[in-house]
C-alpha cells in the first residue's frame, strides 16, 4: 500500500490495562480517525506506569514516528506519572502552566471543590509544551514537539484528539473496502496472492470468520486512491466467483 | 506490588488493529489470565505485517521478558509472515513440520478440501520449534524458546493459550480488589498517596469514571497477598468515609 502519509504510534500508558481490569477502546478509535485523516497508525504500545519505561518508550518512538500520541497518566493521584515521564524524556523541567492553572481554578470554584495540591499536579507540563483543550473536565492534554499527550478516559481522549485534528499533516485518507464470500482462506490464497502482486499500491489482508454453521474469509482492501480500490475490489469478487463462491462487497468507507 | 513472578510481553500482530478495522480483544484476554496464574503482564505491543517490524520486536522483547506471547499472521495467506519472521528473529531456518502436516492433511480430508500449497504453509515452523495443539481448526501454533505463537482468531487464541497455560512457571496469582466512590479524583488524591507509600506492597491504580448524573473514583488495588490487599482494602474504606464518601467494596476476585 501507498505509505506516503505520515506515520504515527499510539502509547497506551496504564497498568489498568495491563492487568487486564480494562478493555482498552482507545486504541481502535484513534487507529480509525488517523487513517481518516490520512496519518498510518504504524504502531502500538500498551505501557505501565513506570517512569523509566514511559521515557524510553516515548524517546524511541518520537524519533521513529511523525506523530506519538498518549493516552492516560495525566489525572492528580500519585499513579498519574505521564507529564513528569515527558518532561524527563525531552530534558526539560515540568513547571506550572498558567493557563491551566487558571482552568483548573475555574472548574474548582465552578463545582465548589478546593484547588487543592493533587488538582494543581495537573497544571504541570514540560517546558516549552502548548496545551490541549479539555472541553469535558478543563484539565488540560500538552504537545510536546511531536508528542501528544491526551487522557485515558475515552470521551476525554476523544475530544482532545478533535480539538488538534486539524492540526496535523495528513496524507491522502486511507479508504477501504471489504469482499467477503463463504470461502475458506485456504482456498482463495493464491489467487489473492496472485492479485496482491498485481496492486502493490492496495493492501489486502485476509481475516478468516465463523458464523454458524459456515466458515469464510473476509478480504480488506485498503489504499488511498479510490478507483484503484474499485478496481481490485471487481477483481476480487471475480476471483470469488471462480473459486465457487458469493462474493459480498461491502460499500467503501 | 511485589514483581517476584516471571513477566511477560504481548506482542499483536496484525494491519487489522492498527487500521481500526478490528477491535482488538485478545489482549485483555490474556492480561487477565496471565494475571490469574502469576504471569506479570509488563508491556504489549501492536505492530503491522511487516517482517523487519516483527524481527525487532521480537528480538527486543525475549531478551527483556521471560514469557513473549503473539498473536496474528499464521494463516495460509501472504499477509500472514509470523512464522517466517520468528525463525528469522531467532536466526534459524522455517521447515516444515511433519506432525503440522500430518494434522493439516487430516482436517483437509475431514473438511473434503484440498491440502494446497497455501495451507501447507500453515506446517512451516522455525527449526527446533514445538507445536502448540489447535483444538479448533488443527494448524497449530508453535513455541520457540521463550516466545509463544498463537493464532489471531479469539478462539482459536483461547484455546492455545489454556492448552499451555499449564507450562507457564508462574508466579503467585495477582489478587485485586476495587473500592469505590462518589468523590472526585482530586479529593482522594492525598490520603490515597500517603496509604500508597504505607502498602508498598500492593499496587494503588485510581481511576476516575462517570455515572451519570455523577463522578467518581474506583481505587484498584492489587498485589499477591490476600490479607495485605483486606487491610489496605480497609484503610481505603476508612480514608473515604473520613473524606465523606460512602465506599463501596467490591469482593476480591
Amino acid at each position: 500500500m501507498s505509505e506516503t502519509g505520515p506515520s504515527a504510534c499510539v502509547l497506551i500508558i496504564g497498568n489498568e490495562i495491563l492487568s487486564g481490569r480494562t478493555q482498552d477502546v482507545n486504541l481502535n478509535f484513534l487507529a480509525t480517525r488517523l487513517g481518516e485523516i490520512g496519518v498510518r497508525l504504524a504502531e502500538a504500545r500498551v505501557i505501565s506506569d513506570v517512569e523509566d519505561d514511559i521515557v524510553v518508550a516515548v524517546n524511541s518512538c518520537r524519533a521513529r514516528y511523525d506523530y506519538v500520541f498518549t493516552t492516560g497518566g495525566i489525572g492528580p493521584t500519585h499513579d498519574d506519572i505521564t507529564a513528569a515521564s515527558i518532561a524527563k524524556a525531552f530534558g526539560v523541567t515540568l513547571e506550572e502552566n498558567p493557563e491551566a492553572r487558571r482552568r483548573l481554578a475555574e472548574l474548582c470554584a465552578k463545582n465548589g471543590v478546593e484547588l487543592n495540591a493533587a488538582r494543581l499536579r495537573m497544571a504541570n507540563v514540560p517546558r516549552g509544551a502548548t496545551l490541549i483543550d479539555n472541553p469535558v473536565s478543563a484539565a488540560p492534554g500538552f504537545r510536546m514537539e511531536n508528542v501528544f499527550v491526551f487522557a485515558g478516559v475515552p470521551s476525554i481522549m476523544k475530544a482532545m484528539f478533535e480539538g488538534i485534528a486539524e492540526s496535523l499533516a495528513g496524507g491522502p485518507p486511507v479508504l477501504s473496502r471489504a469482499v467477503t464470500a463463504y470461502l475458506p482462506e485456504g482456498t482463495v490464497a493464491a489467487p489473492l496472492s496472485e492479485l496482491q502482486a498485481r496492486y502493490p499500491d492496495v493492501d489486502m489482508g485476509s481475516y478468516p470468520f465463523y458464523r454458524a454453521p459456515r466458515y469464510g474469509t473476509s478480504l480488506v482492501l485498503r489504499g488511498t486512491d479510490e478507483a484503484r480500490l474499485a478496481a481490485a475490489a471487481r477483481d476480487i469478487a471475480a476471483m470469488i466467483v471462480d473459486l465457487g463462491g458469493e462474493p459480498e462487497v461491502e460499500p467503501a468507507d
